[in-house]
C-alpha cells in the first residue's frame, strides 16, 4: 500500500563525525543515564493528531499539509490508510510510543453509537499495527472540544445532555486505552472554561467538573485500568479562560474534589508559558506537590500569544526541566509526548521526520546535560548549603521574642544566580 | 502646623448640574443600594504608602513628589508630620478608612527593637488622629520586602534568622492593627517567591510559608484579634515568581496547610491582570471558593507589564466586579483600598485629591450601575435559565449507556454573550 | 426567498425611557455633532466576512454558526443566497456601508480565471442589492492569505508566480471596488511576513512589497479610481512576524518606497493592542504622521494573545480615539468598519443584530462624549497651556551656553494626568 | 587603595579539560573567525552604570549591592574611588571596552555648571585609567532621565528650559566622549515619550525630538567628532510609551527628520523583546534598513514584563543574532555592550565577575557557532535557492494578464523551517 511516507528512510544512528542531516546523535535509547536507560527516562511518543490529522489550516487560511486520507469519501477507509501511513512513519522514526484522541483515529460518525463502533473497529486496526511494530501507547484521550456540541464545554456544559455525550466518549476512550495497553489516560479540558463571566456560574461548573472527574476515577477502578489519570493544564485558548489553568490551580481542584492521589498532571511546555510560567516552574511545582505525571514536549513562540506547538530545538532551554525530572526520580508511567506540529509551510513528507528528530535530539541532549550537572554535584551542593539552617522552634511570639533578645541582624548571603547559571551553561 | 495639603479644600458634594471639577457626584455614603448604604458596600480606604510615603521614584529616576517629612533629619519627627499631613488630607477627602504597613508610619530604626519602639509610639499618634477625625483602620500589614534582609524572602527565606525577623514584624503589626481597631490584617508576600529555580527548594519554601501562616493564625487567636486575615495574591514583581500567584493558587496553599476558613484573599486589580486574569475573574473565583475578603482597587496599563497601580476611572470596567460582590453579599469586614498611586508627574498637592475623587467616583458609579442590573433582573434570569437543566444521576457507565440508548443529539443554544454585554452597557 | 435573518425586525429608534433591548439610543445618523452629522463622522460599515462568511470554527473546533449558503453544492448559488441574506440583514440593521474581500462574495473557483468570472458575476449581484437598498461600499479588498498558494506570502512570496496571482486578485478587486463606487481600497498583508528568519531575506521581501504597492498605485491612477488606498497594520498572526506591524512601521515603509501621499492606514483596534499599543495611540500617531485613513472597529481581550475581534461595548474606552479623530477633522473617505465577529457560541440569528447594535451604540456614545469634551474646552486648554513655551532658537552650543549662563533650574509642573482622566470620565 | 574588587583574580584562559568555574573557554580575543579576530567581531564592553553604580534597589526594596563609594560624603571622592574600583574590576575581567553616562562617572552637582565641572574633572581621571590599562571607550552618553527635571522628557519636554538642560548635557557628554577617544555616542530616549495622550501633542514632541537630533548631528560635525551617533530603541518603561519604540519606528523618524546616514541604532536584546520582537529580528531589520550600529547585549525574562537586563547564558539563543551580524559584515564602530545587571541577591564581589564571564562566553560561543554555520553553507544555500526565481517585469495589469493567460497554479514548496532549525542546533 502506498502512502506519503513511503520513500522516507529509517532514521539512522550516526557516528560522531557524520555530516548527515538526518540521524541520531544524542538519542541512544539504551545508553545508561544515572542508573537507567535514556529510553526509560524519556519514553518519547508521537502525537497522532498533529502528525497525521492536523492539516496546516489556521484561522486565516486553508489546509496546506498533505493528508490524502482526510479527503477519502469513505471515512473508515481513510482512517485505515491514516493508521497505515502513521505507523509507517513511526517505524521509520523509531520512537517507542504514540498518543491519540478517539477522533484522531476513528471518524466521528453520524451518531454517538456510530462513533463508538468506528472507534472499536479502529482499535483493532491499531492493535494490529502495534503488535507488528512494537510501538506502544503512552496515553489515550477523548476529543471533547472539536464537535459543536462542546462549544460551551463538555463536563462543565450547562446542558446535562452534553455532559452525557462526554461520558460516552471518555468511558469508551479510556476502555480502548486499556485494551491497547495504554499507560496513562489524559483529560485536557479545552473548552472547560468560559467565554464571558456574564453567563457563567463558576461554582456550578466547578461542581460539574469535580463530579465528572470522580465518575471517571470510579470507572477506572471498576474496569481495572491501571494506568495513571492525568489532567493537562492550559490557561486559555480556545476559551477566554480555562479552569485547569496551571499546576497550582489543578492541585486546588484535585484537593477540593478529593481526587489527590488519583489524578496527576500532564504538563505542556507551551501551555506553561501561555499561563505566564516557565516550563520548568510547572514541572518543579508538580514535583513539589506530588502530582507530576507526564509532559507534552514542545515550545511556544515568546512573541506570539497563542499555542504555537513548535518542536523544541534548544537543549539548554530544557536542562532545567530535565533537572527537575531527574530530581523527582523520573516520570513513572509518564513520558515525553511530542505535542508539536509542523509549521504550515513544512509540506514535504521528510519535514515531519526532521521535526521529530530535532525535537528528540534536543531532549536527549538535555537529559545528558542535566545528568552531567547532577554528577558534577556543585549545583546541588550550592542549593543544599543555602538551606542548611535549621528552623527555629516555637510559636510566633517565642520566635519574635528570641529575635528581639538576640538583636538579630541576619548576614546577607549571595544567591549566586549568575554563577549557577554559568555552571549549567558550561556543562553543555 | 503647616503642611502640603493645608490649602486643599474639603471635597464637596455637588449638585447634578454642577460644572465643578472636584466634588462628589456618585459617592453618597448614605445612599441606599440594594438594602445597604453605599458606604457599607464599599468601605473605601486611603493607602498610607502610596499617598504619603512613595516618592515618585522609579527604576530610572529619582523622587519627584513632595514628601517633605521624608527629608527631615529626625525620622520620628518626620513620621509625626507625615501622620499630621496624611490625616489632614484624609479629612479633606472624607473617606472612612485607611490602611498602612508598619514601615509606612514609623521608621525602620537601627535595630528590630528600635523599629518596634517607633511603631508603638506612632501607633499612639495614629490613634489620636483616628479619634479626632473618626477615620478608621481597614487593615494593617507589615512591610517584609523593602529591607535588604528580605531580599530572598521573609517567611520563605532560607535563613531562619530572617524568618524570625519577619515574626517580629508581623506579630507587632498585627497587634498594633488590633490596638487601632483594624478590621483585617493583610499579608502580601512580595518576596515570597524566587528569582531562579537553580537555587530554590520549592517544597521547603512552601513548608516554611505554611508554617508561618499557621503561627500567625495561632497568634491571632491567642491575642483575641477578631479581624480577618487576608493573603494578597500577585504573580511576580519584584521576584521573578511569587508563590501567592492568584486566587486559585492561594486556595490550594490554604487547603494544603489547613488554613481554609482562617484566611481569605485581598484581591488587587492590577495583580489580577499581571497574573493573566481579569479583575472580575479573581473576585468571582474567590467568591466561588469561599475566600473573598477584600479588594485593592486600582488598575494596570494593558500595554505595560508591571504594576502601574493607577486609579480607576472607567466605571463600566468595574461593573462585572461589582456584580460579583453584590452577588456574594458584599465583602464582610473587607473594603475597597485605593492601592493606587499618582503618576510621577502629578506633583501638585491637589493631584492626590483629584486622583482619589476620580477613583471613588468610578467605584460608586459602578456600584449603582451593577445594582441597576441586579434590579433589572434580565442578566440574572439569563444565567439562571442557562443552568436550568438537572444533572443526570448515576455512574459514568449509567450515564453513557442512557445517552447511547437515547441517541442524544443535544440542541445547541446561544450563549448570548453580545446581548448580555449590551444589557450591561445599556444600564450605565 | 427565505433566509436565516428573515424573522429579524428592523432596528428601531427608541425613546429615552424605553426598556427595549434592541434599538438605537445613541446612534442618530442625522444628529449634528460639532458641525457635521453623526453619520458623516462615523460612516459605519458591516464586514461581509465576519458577518456572513466566518463559521465560528477555531483552531480547536468546527463551525457552529448557521451559514446555510456555504453548504450549497452550487457555490455560485450559495454566493447569491449569501448576498441576499447579507443585504437583508444590513437592511434591518440600517447602517450605511459594508466592506468585503473578493473571496467573501464570490467563490475562489478552480482557476484564477474562474475566480475572476465569479467575482464579476457577483459584482453585478451586489450592485443590484446596493441599488435597491442604498447601502454603499466603504471599501473592498482582496483575500491574499487563505489560499494555500499564499502560505509564504503574496507580494513578498519568494515565488514570482505567487506575486503574479496576487496581482490578478488585487487588480480585479480594486476594479470591482471602483465599479461599485467603493470609497477606499484596503491592503492587509496577512501573510506578508515570515515564520522564521532562517529562510527569509528581509531586504528582498521589502523590495517586493514596495514594488507591489507601487504597481497598485500606478494602476489606481491608470483606471482613474479615486478612492483612498489603505494599508492595514498588524504585528503578527497568522505569521510569526508581519511587515506592516504598526502605524510607525508602515510610515517608514511608505517613505522608503515613495508612497507617502498615495497610501494611508486603516487602523484596527485589536491589531493595535496586539502590537503593544493602545488603539488611541495608533490613531493619534497616524494623525500626527498625516496617514490617518480609516478604522476597523473592534476590541481584543486583554488576557488573550490573539485577534479576538470582539464588538466594542465600552464607550469610555473609545473616547480617546474619538478625541483624536475629532481633532484630526475626521476620517475623510474612511469610516468605522465593524471588523468584529460573534463569539462562537452566539448562534442565534438575532445575536448578529445585538452585536452590531451594541458596537454601534458604543461608537455613537463615544462620539457624543468626545464632542462634549471638545465643547467643554478644559482638556484642550490644559494641553495648549502645557506647550505654551516658545522653543529657544540657536545651535546646540548656543542653547547650552545660554542655559549655563542663566543657571537654569526649570520649575517642575504637574502633568495633571489624574485630573484630566477625571475630566474625561465625568463628561460621560 | 583598597576596594571591593581587590581580592578578585584576573580571569584566566583555561585548558579545554579544566574544571575551573571562572575562566575563558570560548573567548579568545585573537582567535580568527571568518577572516577577522574574535575581538574585532565582538568588541565587548562593560557598562559602568550597572556594574559600578546601580545598587540593587528595585521598586519594592532598598539597595543590596556593595557600592561603598556612593555613601561617601564627598561625592567627587566617591566618583574617584568608583573609577579606581571600576577599572580594577575591568582589568581583572580583561575585556577591551567600557561605556558610561555622564552621571555614572561624575556627580550631578548642585547646578548645571557644577555638574559640567565634575564631568570635566572625572574625564581626566578616566583618561588616566584608560591610559594605564589600555581599556577603551566604546561609547558615551548623557543621562537625561534620572533627574526630576526630565520627568516629562528631555528633548520632547514641553518646557524649553528642560530642552536646554538636555542640550547642556548632550553637548558635554559628546565632547567628553570625543576627548576620551569614544567610538560612538548613544542617545537613549528613556523619557522621550508620554504617560498619557490626554496631555500630549505628538506632532509637537516629534518636531522637538527631530530638531534636537539635528542639532546634535550639526554639533558633532562642528567639533569633528568622528564616532557614530546611535539611537537606542525601547518601547516603554519608564514611560507608558517611548517614541523610539523599535528599529522600524526609529527608521521612520530618521527619514522624516533627514537624519538617515547620520544616525544608526544601538539595539538592546531586552528592549527588542519588550517591543514584541525577537532580538534577531531587530538586528536583521536594522541590517536590512542600513542602520545597524551596535548592540546592548543582555536578555529579558519571558515571564516578566519589564527590563530585567540579565546576562545572556544560552549561546544557541544568540546564534541567529550572530548570523545576522556576520552576514552584515560586522558592527563597524559598534560592539557588544553588556547592558546587564546582577540580580539583586548577587551581592558577593565575585558575582560581577561570574556574570560578565558567563555573558562573554555565551557571545563567543555563539559567534563560533554562527561561523560554523556560514562555513557549512547549507543554511545560506537553502535561503539563496528559495529566492532564486526572477521577478516578472511589467505593470500590475501586464503581470495579471500574463498570469491569467498562463493559468498559473504555482507549485507549493516547503519552507523547511524544522530542517533549518535542526541544522542550526546541530552545529553547536
Amino acid at each position: 500500500m502506498s502512502h506519503i511516507f513511503q520513500s522516507l528512510p529509517p532514521v539512522p544512528f550516526l557516528d560522531p563525525g557524520s555530516q548527515e542531516e538526518l540521524g541520531w546523535r544524542h538519542w541512544r535509547p539504551e545508553a545508561p543515564v544515572l542508573g537507567r536507560s535514556m529510553a526509560e527516562w524519556l519514553r518519547p511518543a508521537v502525537a497522532y493528531w498533529h502528525s497525521f490529522v492536523a492539516s496546516g489550516a489556521d484561522p486565516f487560511g486553508a489546509a496546506t499539509l498533505p493528508r490524502p486520507w482526510e479527503a477519502m469519501p469513505d471515512a473508515m477507509a481513510g482512517a485505515r490508510q491514516k493508521a497505515e501511513a502513521g505507523f509507517a512513519f513511526m517505524e521509520r522514526l523509531g520512537l517507542p510510543f504514540f498518543c491519540f484522541h478517539d477522533r484522531d483515529v476513528a471518524p466521528e460518525g453520524a451518531s454517538l453509537r456510530e462513533g463508538a463502533r468506528n472507534l472499536d473497529t479502529m482499535a483493532d486496526v491499531l492493535a494490529a499495527h502495534m503488535q507488528r511494530t512494537g510501538i506502544r501507547l503512552l496515553w489515550g484521550t477523548a476529543n471533547l472540544f472539536s464537535h459543536p456540541r462542546y462549544m460551551a464545554g463538555a463536563a462543565t456544559n450547562p446542558d446535562p445532555e452534553v455532559f452525557a455525550c462526554a461520558a460516552v466518549q471518555v468511558r469508551h476512550a479510556m476502555e480502548v486505552t486499556q485494551r491497547l495497553g495504554g499507560e496513562n489516560y489524559v483529560l485536557w479540558g479545552g473548552r472547560e472554561g468560559y467565554d464571558t463571566l456574564l453567563n457563567t456560574d463558576l461554582a456550578r461548573e466547578d461542581a460539574q467538573l469535580g463530579r465528572f472527574l470522580n465518575l471517571v476515577v470510579e470507572h477506572k477502578h471498576k474496569i481495572g485500568f491501571t494506568g495513571t489519570l492525568l489532567i493537562e493544564p492550559k490557561p486559555h485558548e480556545p476559551t477566554k479562560h480555562q479552569y485547569d489553568r496551571d499546576v497550582a490551580t489543578v492541585y486546588g481542584f484535585l484537593v477540593r474534589h478529593r481526587l489527590l492521589g488519583e489524578v496527576k498532571v500532564n504538563i505542556e511546555a507551551n501551555h506553561a508559558t501561555l499561563a505566564g510560567h516557565s516550563f520548568e516552574h510547572e514541572v518543579a511545582m508538580a514535583a513539589a506537590l506530588g502530582v507530576l505525571g507526564s509532559v507534552d514536549i514542545n515550545r511556544g513562540d515568546p512573541q506570539n500569544g497563542w499555542d504555537t506547538d513548535q518542536f523544541p530545538t534548544n537543549a539548554q532551554e530544557l536542562v532545567p526541566v530535565m533537572l527537575e525530572i531527574l530530581r523527582a526520580g523520573g516520570l513513572g508511567s509518564g513520558g515525553f509526548n511530542f505535542d508539536a506540529k509542523l509549521r504550515r509551510q513544512s509540506i514535504a513528507p521528510e519535514d515531519l521526520l526532521h521535526a521529530h528528530v530535532g525535537g528528540m535530539e534536543a531532549c536527549a541532549a538535555a537529559l545528558l546535560w542535566a545528568a552531567r550537572i547532577i554528577e558534577d554535584g556543585r549545583l546541588e551542593a550550592a542549593r543544599r548549603e543555602r538551606y542548611a539552617g535549621a528552623p527555629w522552634p516555637g510559636s510566633l511570639a517565642e520566635i519574635a521574642d528570641r529575635a528581639l533578645v538576640e538583636g538579630l541582624e541576619p548576614r546577607p548571603r549571595s544567591g549566586g544566580q549568575e554563577r549557577l547559571e554559568n555552571l549549567v551553561a558550561r556543562l553543555g
